[in-house]
């Protein structure tokens, strides 16, 4: 099986190809070497070893997952990696792993000699759906998360859900987040769809090459319409839902605490919280009840994701208290976050599921006492 | 006197203002100010104690002159700068300073939140004349110069020639090596010019400012041809005349040892000495003449330059010799420069006065002649 969606942005258009079957490994670099270029790879070990030929002479450097390798520090040892093996402009940059790699790899391959081709090849189902998709890549610095970066977008991204054969549970879970994100913010239809299945999705459930799928369109649709995020209100911007608190969540609690997945769980439901609040303040436009924030909530544990900051299921016995959050931290990392304009924090609301917009007049009290009911100080 | 010259490149356009007059630093600065933007600078800290007000309350990070500047130590630390400063997407940033200052901030500006809005105010001839104008911005790392960067455009250049009051005279002269190499490789006329001369250019000489407007304008044109240096031949790429060379040499005898512009010089007399050679060989199209060479010799020699690896009027006394070179470490340094396409070295030749091509067929040999008459081992 393989099918192709193209994500069209003029000159910098790009296919998503979809394929099955074992072996995913070997067929990607197959691929790969198909369109003649000379190639190298940044991979994640574990993916590495796992899923990848002993035997292939493919020039790959390894990098540890998590968002410790998002630094500046693993940026300089790519750079220097692909300069000290000779990668010329010609050359090209596959990113094999998950978010972490992906972002990384494509702001090494916006970067090395000011740009050279780049190929994403996701291996988790975070990475698949939404990081691998749409350009932008990062890392984080010290002040906070994805603040460097570039927009650069891959020639390919090349999915095979085979992959996430061996993705541990909670990082299953994480990119489930995700997931229900795209239908909370877009398609009512995929909400109520993950909603009714019977069986929880797995790598090899039936389903999810086709919600797979439909997230990159999504996200192919979101991105085809506003690539570099500068539309005055809605637009890219939508697909960060949640991730205004998210980010801080990340930032406070140092990263790696939670998993982004797990962070954005939370800033999912804070999210929706915040949608309802605005229903309550007579906004027009807005319709979420405190059933659709129920609906979320459940949706989100299903897949045994926190929905506050206190407990998350997969990675603390359900007794332990997560790290204490300082709720004036939260609002100085929100106050950095990238969104912000004009000194003006910027949300992502739901009018309904199905259905967001951004909003750019929060009273900053109802963010405090949003982060106060979620467990902060 | 304001004049303008635009750079054409579609919706990245921008102008380039010409200004004169005493307090250069308050002028820019009103007239930055005036586009309402919220504005940081990154600049080169004796400028800024030279020329800009003592009680401007511009937020500024101070820069050290040279190489060492344009590392990503640098690069990390300007971007904690705009972070911790909470610099937002809609701010921007300004570079004042020398080539050196604008590469790095034109770098940390296209990475910063993805992105934000620049300014270029040079201060060095050779920032005026050729860094500050076409978008290259970027860092060294250790396996070679401006391996490291991004295409990003400024919003607006601002030249005023006032700046170079200050400027040692051994950075005027490295200045002078690519306004000389302008004429070279592009304009017979400006070569004329510049040899027809009474007396040396100067920062107060009167013709300095057509000078320089001139060699912006070459500047545009090249670089609205071909803006990201992806013509198979020809295009950006000969704006690198000697700088094949001059890369080698920069990376072998390590950054600084030689000024960019010292090392540029060299490069355009063992240039010169190329394209000799392609005549001599028969190529079609080449017509350089010994006497040509001598021309460029004695035209880069008024300005106290070096013309081989030996001699560094301004920095060296007459009799002192500068480091031994050895032949395969700069061989070894070429393989390594970006204009490397598929293995093959490229170099940039004159055919005649004012007019380069690209060449991609050297044979090494001719290479290893030319380092070694210009005293390499």
């Amino acid at each position: 099986m393989v099918e192709q969606l193209t994500v069209e942005l003029g000159e910098r258009s790009y296919p998503i190809v979809f394929f099955g079957g074992a072996d995913a490994g070997v067929f990607v670099l197959e691929k790969i070497r198909q369109t003649g270029r000379s190639v190298t790879a940044l991979a994640d070990s574990k993916v590495w070893d796992l899923h990848f030929p002993k035997n292939d002479d493919l020039l790959c450097l390894k990098i540890e997952g998590g968002e410790a390798s998002k630094s500046i520090t693993c940026f300089d040892n790519a750079c220097e990696f692909l300069a000290t093996n000779r990668i010329a402009r010609d050359g090209g940059l596959i990113a094999i792993g998950g978010g972490v790699v992906g972002d990384l790899a494509g702001f090494v391959a916006a970067s090395y000699l000011r740009g050279i081709d780049f190929y994403q090849v996701p291996t988790t189902l975070l990475a698949m759906v939404d990081s691998s998709v749409g350009g932008k890549t990062g890392i984080n610095i010290k002040a906070g998360k994805n603040l460097v970066g570039a927009f650069w977008q891959p020639q390919v991204v090349y999915i095979c859900t085979e992959f996430l054969k061996t993705l541990p549970p909670e990082e299953f879970s994480a990119g489930m987040a995700e997931v229900i994100k795209y239908g909370m913010l877009y398609d009512a239809k995929l909400f109520d769809q993950l909603e009714a299945l019977e069986h929880d999705l797995t790598w090899d459930h039936p389903e999810l090459s086709a919600v797979v799928r439909r997230c990159c369109e999504i996200k192919a649709e979101i991105v085809k319409a506003d690539e570099k995020e500068t539309a005055s209100s809605g637009g890219r911007a939508l697909l960060n839902l949640g991730h205004t608190f998210a980010h801080a969540i990340e930032n406070v609690a140092g990263y790696g605490t939670y998993l982004h997945g797990e962070a954005v769980a939370i800033g999912l439901v804070l999210a929706a919280k915040l949608s309802v609040r605005l229903v309550e303040a007579g906004r027009s436009g807005f319709a979420v009840s405190d059933e659709d924030v129920i609906r979320c909530h459940a949706l989100i544990e299903r897949y045994r994701l926190p929905t506050d900051l206190r407990i998350s299921l997969h990675r603390v016995a359900g007794d332990l208290a997560a790290p204490k959050l300082s709720i004036e931290a939260l609002l100085d990392a929100m106050r950095r976050d990238k969104k912000v304009r004009s000194g003006k924090l910027r949300f992502v609301a739901m009018e309904k599921i199905g259905n967001a917009v951004t909003v750019d007049d929060i009273p900053e009290g109802w963010i405090r006492d949003i982060w106060s009911e979620a467990g902060a100080e």
